[in-house]
């Protein structure tokens, strides 16, 4: 008999943490760390509490909510997202992967279970990275990858620190105790698709296999500036000429027809000096490409070099790397349990790999991990429409209480 | 028995009239109707009063150094260029059609010629238009394609206008008679090439034959931003790839092989936001293209709209003509006139067009009109860089003063 939830509950919490830094259009503005982030932290607190939950933090200000299991000596099992936003973000992303955590705690008390294992549901410290970088950052330190001298000096806008405001956060609930959190035996994480598969597919669970790898990159092609009315072809080393050629070979050698899985996109291209009656002495674009497989990116990346070098001539060309996030591969395992799980439940679904990157990418660092993702509407994220219905809140989070229950071995 | 040119007087001019304004960099700072300006008008003065010369002005400052003709009535044969340079301008664009047909008047005292046509040398007004909007702005006065008051309130980045320039200027030469110069029988533009053909043929003279035409369009292409990691092909409107599907096959389009007479530039693209991680919601691009033929710029005009509209899908396109400069196709009897000479003077010479606008565009309009080329260093014009031989600019003028004396009627 599987466990419920109470989705009027869940619903009713997204609407109330969607207050706090509410926008006029309907969207939140809760920026990693500030006073507004802090209200949201003493929300959460109060949920936690009034659900005899336990609550711990850490030096980064990752907040734990605990449920307690019987044997407390074993691994923890933890799920969880983010509670800051995107300046013109939505009430969904990050939210609802703590809410679903929080839900399924609840749930787990409603329903009067006791679990071997502690199952505990963070709320990660600045995933979003726009007030602060680098995002991922409390996730980062929880796993090691980041410790926080390498960014406490780091400034938002206004030239306040990370340090000062980190120091202001964590003041906002003083009575939670702060100590590390054991590393768990698996990570679960709930979130919005942030991109239109499920939607297309009539899909109400998205089982993440994988969140893809990404590289980017900039093309530099260097050509002679020349007058436009008096420079014969032949005089010419037009690097948008050759820009053309390499970008049209690309972008068909990207297509990889009904799979659709690499993504290959050139959001920045000028030409230099951008006169309209001048042959351009440069022209400069990013390449931002995704695949969740390496091999795949190590194949387009050799393309791309490929026809740089083939294609810019007579122009000069510089291919250069200047991201690399490597993708990563959830545990096969546990992608499986959840798949079984949705199975179960009886709810719509199918396998995709996560197009964004999730502090689930650092937790897969240190124990199995997986995601679990429902439908945003038109895909819309990053920006004050996201939406999602009720049933998919509720539907995703089902799954994941269940998913959770089983990890943490219910006496 | 052809009339020779001092051309040691000629070159030391040119060396003269280059002090004036001189850069750092070996080049000229001229704007039109400056301080700078009027004194290379009062240079230009000393030396026709030295030769004997007439001088003559009118209401926007052209300035007129006038061989006079045995029989006044009779049209006069006018040839000149302009004075004003760009702000990064070279020793000899427009400088050398002045001094080449001020040489030609003096060359013909030298020789102690009588001619029936009275002969003039023009230094043009605001040729560049890089101070004050429009260029052309005083052979486009003469011909009556402007009139002052369009253009009196224009202003440089100072603020000054046309109008107290005008008056600044006219002051510097104020012994110099303002009167309507009377329209020529014909009119014969020398100039430096301003492009690479010449010194890539190895032709001393170019014997101009037209004007290319200029079309320039700004190709807007509409889609929808979209998150690059989450959004698949198959639900992207990406501008980008319409762009670079329009570009690559415009360009190979363009391509007219050993001809090569079509100019096609891109000069100026853009895409927004333009942020590396995000599928451009827009992409701008603007077109130069040129071409002698007007039926050319049709057809090529006719292929870039269909080449948008078919290849745009599923974006949104506008194409949008800016700027239309039509062809000027030379009086062919006067070409061959100058072809003539240029074969008897023994100069090596092809003919070609002009891909620059000239003030002989507008003199087109009035009368029959030609051009004589000579060579620039690596074709680099507009540029502090710009470089003749004084074999080469010598050559110009003995084709000019030869082609004037036929046409002016020698008694």
């Amino acid at each position: 008999m599987p466990l419920s939830i109470n989705s009027e509950r869940l619903w009713d919490r997204h609407m109330a943490l969607a207050t706090i830094g509410a926008t006029d259009k309907g969207g939140v503005n809760r920026p990693a760390l500030s006073d507004l982030d802090g209200a949201a932290r003493r929300q959460l607190a109060t949920w936690a509490r009034e659900a005899g939950l336990d609550l711990q933090t850490d030096a980064i200000g990752n907040l734990f909510m605990i449920f307690p299991g019987t044997e407390p000596n074993l691994a923890p099992v933890l799920t969880g997202s983010h509670a800051d936003s995107q300046p013109t973000g939505g009430k969904f992303d990050g939210a609802y992967g703590v809410l679903a955590g929080l839900e399924t705690l609840c749930a787990f008390r409603d329903a009067g279970i006791r679990t071997r294992r502690s199952v505990a549901t963070v709320a990660w410290t600045n995933e979003e990275g726009s007030r602060f970088t680098p995002g991922l950052m409390g996730s980062g330190v929880y796993v090691g990858r980041l410790t926080i001298p390498e960014f406490e000096d780091h400034t938002d806008g206004k030239g306040v620190t990370v340090t000062t405001a980190l120091v202001d956060f964590l003041a906002t609930t003083p009575d939670i105790p702060e100590a590390p959190f054991p590393t768990p035996s698996h990570y679960i994480e709930a979130h919005i698709e942030q991109g239109p598969v499920l939607e297309a597919a009539g899909k109400t669970i998205g089982v993440v296999t994988a969140i893809q790898g990404a590289r980017w990159f900039r093309v530099s092609l260097g050509g002679e500036e020349a007058h436009a009315g008096t420079t014969p072809r032949r005089n010419r080393r037009d690097p948008m000429v050759s820009a053309s050629r390499i970008l049209a070979r690309l972008l068909a050698e990207a297509d990889d027809g009904e799979a659709d899985i690499t993504r290959f996109t050139v959001g920045q291209i000028e030409a230099f000096p951008g006169s309209p009656n001048t042959v351009p002495g440069r022209v400069v674009f990013t390449i931002d490409l995704r695949h969740p497989e390496v091999a795949a990116l190590d194949r387009y990346e050799a393309r791309i070099r490929a026809a740089a070098a083939e294609l810019a001539v007579p122009c000069d060309v510089e291919v250069s790397q200047v991201f690399d996030a490597p993708p990563t591969r959830f545990e096969p395992e546990l992608v499986d349990r959840i798949r079984d799980t949705v199975g179960t439940l009886g709810y719509s679904h199918m396998d995709l790999p996560s197009g964004a990157l999730h502090d689930a990418a650092n937790m897969a660092k240190i124990c199995p991990s997986a995601m679990i993702f429902i439908p945003c509407e038109k895909g819309i994220s990053h920006n004050e429409a996201e939406a999602a219905t009720p049933a998919d809140v509720a539907a995703g989070t089902h799954v994941l209480a269940n998913a959770l229950l089983d990890l943490a071995e219910p006496v």
